[in-house]
């Protein structure tokens, strides 16, 4: 299998090379050929090539069985409003030329991590679902527009039935290999294209009888993802709202560092743990490998190897319960990042 | 003094008629006369008239010094996304009119209610911030469209420097009275919009050199707020990102029930609690009419009238350590919506 790799910026390489080492692990134990080729995107690639995408890296991905990323973004680039270039705009093209539409997060409450949780125990019992975020199309990537005289700015949010309907049939067939519940999520108070939302999923809810469908405003779900997590099972939404909702969600597991994600297209997927380039930790060796790690098995997954993603998540469940975590999680007696590779590696 | 109180929907009637008893009994003590023009708005109004904003509401309001509103919507329109005239248009179209341009909401948890907040009491400690909303544009005010055929939906998103301008003067006026932070929330790696808002609040600043200022994009502020609520002074943000992060906020509190909010214009102003028209509790005399209370509290302010909102406010509190509160708080030993009318009235 071809594996591009993306490791980005701050933290991100640091984080990814564990992951490589442990599939590098589940290749030798199980007998698979990971071979990987190594790509730029982000400020990495603006500070080498002047673009935050490089032509090479979008054809490397096409070339690929699967991408594992590990984090984009900055400081330097955050509070310049009128800068024409941006490392988040590498991320963002990626997903629209290789038509990575659907992010999915998993969230769930490790029993060893409850004490660095915000919320209360009695939030967190039995939390277990998952977000189907659609992640090209909406106003991420409308039409905008800044006036000469720079005193009018606009973003254009659209979406097409089919756009909808690509997403959310992948939501309902989630569904149905859980437990068989989807919400989705948008503000069909306010806008038309939450209402064409509704309107699909309210109709390809019949080609799914045994999925019990329900819907919540955006306002609501933001409540109610703190109040009662428990509740949800498959949690769909458009872009936006997938972008503020699953970091929100993010919350409750007690440690960003610790939460995977892929996003899926037609021909090919990418894996990045959700955590961002945390560029104060860069270079020294503490960031939390294991939402990258935990990456590495939702694309183990995508190969079909469930077997070796099992192992690995078994890997990962035995080193926050040794615990060898790092810093992050333990402030005091904490592992580096590489160490935690390579314990889990092993 | 001349108030419109618009009742609308659901629980609203009756929490707003607490308020009017505690407004009474502040006009009486203190020598006021404040007189009463009761309206219609939402689905309440849609039911009499057809329309959930009659022209005589708007009237009513315009010659009104403030507003006292209670709720809006219901849920019979809620899942018919091809309704024509649906309840929340007229609260829309209300903030239009009459260019209600700012929603603010203040945060802090009571301490007699910390059991009942999701989060740990360690993120509780030293909550106290305000949410600055935009209120009257962005893509809740944008054009909307939906091709012929049904599968393809728009809905634009536009701010011009003017409306940024005005809520951040207040924003800014409103850190100075405070702790001297403002917090902008925005998404300006990605939106056009986002870029102008950054753009102008960091011009701005130089004009209040004596406030802090520090910008969030919006998923990592949905992530901060149940993180480390004590971070945050005055929250700036316009209109979906304050939708949705005001209610997640109001979830620290413990209670929904208890918040107020108040949404100022340039001629007037109108005052609501934060919760919505929860239809399932109309009628029984079981809703919380202590966010409509301090709703009101934020009136009398506006009034110039500190000294009579803080008694109001010293009722509030003492009802709910005496407790007299209502069933949201307490399932067993709870008081009904009219007899905590009537003693904070007392
Ligand atoms: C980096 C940024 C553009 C991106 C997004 O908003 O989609 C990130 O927040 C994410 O969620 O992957
Ligand atoms: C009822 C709805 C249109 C409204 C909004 O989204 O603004 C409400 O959620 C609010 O926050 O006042």
């Amino acid at each position: 299998k071809q594996i591009a790799v993306i490791p980005g910026d701050g933290i991100g390489p640091e984080v990814t090379a564990q992951s490589v080492k442990v599939l590098d692990a589940v290749a030798a134990r199980f007998g698979h050929e990971f071979s990987y080729t190594y790509c730029l995107m982000g400020a990495a690639a603006i500070d080498e090539t002047g673009s935050p995408l490089p032509l090479e890296t979008i054809d490397a991905c096409l070339d690929a069985d699967a991408i594992l990323f590990g984090a984009i973004g900055h400081p330097k680039y955050d509070n310049d409003p009128s800068a024409k270039v941006r490392p988040e705009q590498g991320l963002l093209q990626l997903r629209k030329a290789l038509q990575l539409f659907t992010n999915i997060r998993p969230v769930s409450a490790y029993a060893a991590l409850r004490h660095l949780s915000p919320l209360k125990d009695k939030q967190l019992e039995g939390v277990d679902f998952v977000v189907y975020r659609e992640l090209t199309g909406g106003i991420y990537f409308g039409e905008k527009t800044l006036s000469a005289d720079g005193t009018e700015a606009s973003d254009g949010c659209v979406y097409t039935r089919a756009e909808v309907e690509r997403i959310a049939h992948l939501a309902f067939a989630a569904a149905r290999q859980r437990r068989g519940k989807l919400t989705l999520v948008d503000k069909a108070n306010v806008l038309e294209t939450s209402r064409l939302w509704r309107r699909v999923v309210q109709e390809l809810a019949t080609q799914y009888p045994d999925v019990a469908v329900d819907f919540l405003f955006v306002d609501n779900a933001a409540m109610q993802l703190i109040l009662n997590p428990a509740q949800f099972d498959v949690l769909l939404t458009e872009n936006l709202f997938g972008d503020i909702l699953s970091d929100e969600a993010s919350v409750i597991a007690g440690s960003l560092g610790m939460l995977p994600s892929a996003s899926v297209g037609k021909r090919t997927a990418l894996f990045e743990p959700i955590h961002g380039s945390y560029p104060q930790a860069a270079g020294k060796d503490i960031a939390n490998p294991l939402g990258s790690v935990l990456s590495a098995a939702m694309l183990l997954d995508h190969f079909g190897m469930t077997e070796e993603a099992a192992l690995v998540r078994t890997a990962v469940d035995w080193s926050v319960n040794a615990p060898f975590v790092s810093k992050d999680i333990d402030p005091v007696n904490f592992y580096f990042t590489s160490t935690i590779g390579d314990l889990l590696a092993d």
